[in-house]
């Protein structure tokens, strides 16, 4: 189990975590099996989307908040209820399979932690579960 | 493998599951390794959120009915597209890190069981995957 | 590991993968554990929704075409920022616990890999993680 304090900066914001998570993944040493990234907060989540133009990631963040607008008629007294719900969509962990100690991310894929209610201090786990020995590569 | 019977009341609900889950961790004996929450159903699912103020899960679920609407023109007949459409978007499964024998689940966190086509009786199978031996928390 | 093929036909599609997962399982021969499908692309996800009546998987994408909609004012300039948002909604894995060497799939549940931006050629994988020895069916 690795550990990682994430200091944001906005309300909203997509933090990349991708190099870091490879560097947990080579530290834990664990050549075959599954990677997990968990957020421990109800108003963040944790995604997989394009790495290269920095633009989705802005996208993803005005959908969102077009999906799951701050100013709909909520109970919730804090004024983040948006926040909890888009939690609820993106979700608080995800899982990616790893093969010859290395991530099996898609060319395009990044890990982003996301902020919906920030700026905060938050943390993020990274967990590595090994395969069976027995496992091999079939296409 | 734990399997659980969950008695919805109402059509759309969130019923907490975070004791039941933590009890059959203890039933388990694993102390390491990750805890697995699985629905069995297609209109009916699992999120990780807010456990203090319960008008958070009421503002979830009234941001859902918004998002997916009962009254848009689906093709299936049986007149719960909106919930099958919250299934997906919600989604049927969360895993969560545990170590020490422990759920580390952040402070606010509760595991929620969604149901949004009920009442119905429900299943939920909690399984618990153990990590490597060598795993070790570093920060 | 396995990784698989997936030809898209459509712009927008969900294409069954309940019988080539268990037939991964079945080559894997792992008895008890959790299965992993992984979509290493952004503008594509996984889901898990009704194997019945295929109106539901049609309601489900008419469903995201209204909540995240092409015409919105996206900045990334390839004109598919809906489906990279498509993609961080539905989610780019699903797990389902194993036991006794099948799938813990809930009788109306199917695996579906979901297109948001194609047609393209795609792939899948398909992990296995086993559950510790003890573990046994408890109710």
């Amino acid at each position: 189990m690795f550990q990682e304090k994430v200091e944001t900066r906005r309300r909203e914001e997509m933090i990349p975590l991708t190099l870091q998570v490879a560097e947990a993944l080579e530290k834990s040493r664990m050549r075959s099996g599954l990677c997990v990234i968990y957020v421990p907060h109800t108003t963040a989540g944790v995604t997989i989307n394009e790495n290269a133009d920095p633009d989705v990631c802005k996208d993803i963040l005005m959908g969102l908040g077009k999906i799951a607008p701050l100013n709909w008629q909520y109970s919730h007294g804090e004024g983040n209820s948006d926040a909890h719900l888009k939690a609820s969509i993106v979700g608080s962990s995800v899982v990616i399979p790893v093969e010859d100690g290395k991530l099996l991310l898609g060319t395009w894929q990044g890990i982003y932690f996301c902020e919906f209610d920030g700026p905060r201090t938050r943390h993020v786990l990274y967990q590595f579960i090994p395969a069976a020995p027995t496992q091999v590569v079939e296409e």
